[in-house]
């Protein structure tokens, strides 16, 4: 066993249940003995869903199967076992997907196109549907609105800690709750959700506004992380309302000024979960922000951050605790976005060390040296073009992250 | 000291002069004490360059000046330095390579517009012109039409072995030689040049037609590499021909069937070169090779073979010696490029692994890892979508890549 990340949180935070959830986990064997890997999710009748997807063009069976049921907008069910990712197997993978779908769906009396399916692990592997199977009633038996730590739990992989997060919103004058849970500490890149997250709220808004509130949240959370550069063939990022809260009238646009609340923090939340992925980064021992400005656009200071945060030349100096701000430098230059080399500004820990395209004159080496020896770092970045403005946020690459995946197989 | 990486090539090739082309190197002193680190190439009079360069929009100072230098189209002298690249250093850095070309063409009695400049080493630290001032006499009292291997000793920074390679080449029945000099191991990304490579050839060839001879053997060489995605500030290739061996009537086109030795000369030296970066490669234990096939365009081909390898999950899985196929399936699903996930076929070492989308039923398994354990580790990937073939090269990544690299300021 893996000790636990030095940049974990201090514990699992306090969720309460969210009306129009049941949960249930267990240790079905599906490929390690003795730790919980399956994970069942009721959703109370009328639940709308929301979810975004890995791009990738390999994309693993029960990917394929969850996109049909979104789209959709009902759920009833989510069904996530860890330990096997279920991609690139062939028939056999969709047919496992489909049984499972179907056994859950007789067990909780939906229809199976009301039934997600998430799985993670190891690719190319074939996932049999018996063990699941074998589990399924007695997971039926078993579902309480409470369990949220041992939910996080049986999704983890090479996680470290299990990652959740909570939130209160209103909506217009009723109160509402927003759960979520994720994994993800290897294969995490941007440009699309992260590995998987399930976020769960009591109140009632219909898919097509979940939809568009997913979407803009995920990119400034999910895809605004970056452990190593590499996207997972089942990133899966889903949204469901239960509805047992309703506002009236009802919501019916992601504009909706009553929204705006919610819209916060849920996006709050889904960032709280995004740096709980990027805290849990194989062999992670700094947690890294970083913020982009001047850029061209929001977009634009984002592919930057990303290009500082995916760079495995300033990720190892921030291992080696070493204010290298020349590879800073390489890697704005690398990320095809404009920049205005001679009006560089970069701050490391909040002191200035580059500026006009030099290093500057005050920099304060020792002070940012202290500053590189803490677990947090920050780093800012203004490139001098425009008022585009992002975060991301990743970890830096060290021994750990390489002996963590020349011996696991993922 | 470094110990020379275990993929370097037996020894340095025995390289002929080539004839308008003296060389002198010496310890300038200019970072480190002991090595050396300039390298002063004379060309004779008429010679012709064309050059490529990073595309990053920090580009150093002498990228910017040998760019224009290129334009022109006529080269008299090569300065190149290591230790320092005189990157990021502001109006100081442009000054400084004004001032050692202006002494370059005082000394060797040409026009400073047609003296080159290269830098490599630590990024953002000013580069004083003094050291290589003072050098430069007694370099110039030293050109010789020998001295390779100390030309490509001085242009060392992290390399643990110098690169040169050699091609004679017929154009219509004359004799010509082609010899080049090249340094990387780190900062080794597409996209570009490499860090840097000279190459000199005695053909009379002009610049637009050398322009043309280049940018096609860059593709398929240096722009076919990687070793850590990371792109340079000073990547800078240069070809030059001398015209000390005429071919008459002259070629005036790149596409001149005449030069069809000369081409296929050139793109296997300049592949020669790229590979023994990718040899040198920092921390490598492994040489991979990945060939794309069935892609929908060459480009396209490349952009995949180079997903695969810039992946650090697939690296650290061959540095693991894991023949961990699903990897592979990931980095071409993240590739952006179209692939067939159910046609998608993948060799190792030549074995068939995976075929249809699964795994392959006949995979041996036992004859694979075999395969993982040697030094050279093939890979090839059929994407099932059209007809685009690539072949790409990279190394393995491992605790030496982070030992280097969190402890050397680059």
């Amino acid at each position: 066993m893996v000790e636990r990340s030095p940049l974990a949180p201090k514990g699992f935070p306090r969720m309460p249940p969210v009306a129009g959830v049941r949960l249930a986990s267990t240790e079905a064997g599906i490929r390690y003995q003795g730790r919980s890997d399956l994970l069942l999710v009721e959703l109370a009748p009328g639940s709308a869903v929301a979810g975004v997807f890995t791009r990738s063009s390999t994309a693993s069976a029960p990917v394929e199967w969850s996109r049909r049921v979104v789209r959709g907008g009902q759920v009833r069910a989510i069904l996530v076992n860890s330990g096997n990712a279920n991609a690139f197997t062939g028939r056999a993978g969709h047919k496992t997907v489909a049984r499972t779908a179907e056994a859950t769906a007789y067990l909780l009396g939906c229809p199976r196109r009301e039934v997600l399916v998430a799985s993670t692990g190891v690719i190319g592997e074939p996932l049999e549907a018996e063990k699941t199977l074998q589990a399924l009633p007695n997971l039926g038996g078993r579902l309480m609105p409470r369990g949220w730590p041992a939910a996080a739990r049986a999704i983890m992989t090479t996680d470290t800690f299990p990652k959740g997060a909570t939130r209160g919103a209103r909506i217009a004058r009723q109160r509402v709750v927003i759960n979520g849970i994720a994994k993800g500490s290897g294969m995490i890149a941007p440009d699309m959700a992260t590995m998987l997250a399930f976020i769960f709220t009591d109140a009632r808004l219909p898919a097509p506004v979940l939809r568009t509130l997913l979407r803009r949240a995920t990119r400034r959370s999910f895809n605004a992380i970056t452990v190593d550069s590499d996207t997972s063939t089942s990133d899966t990022c889903l949204l469901v309302a239960t509805g047992q809260t309703s506002v009236r009238p009802r919501v019916a646009s992601a504009g909706d000024r009553r929204l705006d609340d919610f819209r916060y923090a849920l996006e709050e939340l889904m960032t709280d979960l995004a740096q709980q992925i990027v805290r849990d980064g194989e062999g992670a021992q700094k947690f890294v922000t970083i913020t982009v400005s001047g850029a061209r656009s929001e977009d634009a200071a984002r592919r930057i951050g990303l290009s500082i945060g995916n760079s495995p030349l300033v990720k190892t100096a921030i291992a080696g605790e070493d204010p290298n701000w020349g590879r800073i430098v390489m890697a704005v230059g690398k990320s095809g976005e404009a920049a205005d080399r001679d009006g560089l500004e970069i701050r490391i820990g909040g002191h200035l060390v580059a500026s006009e395209g030099d290093v500057d004159p005050n920099y304060d080496e020792a002070a940012v040296a202290r500053h590189m020896k803490g677990r947090a770092i920050a780093i800012e970045v203004d490139v001098a073009v425009g008022r585009g403005r992002a975060t991301v946020w990743t970890c830096d690459l060290t021994r750990g992250y390489i002996e963590i995946n020349a011996d696991y197989r993922s």
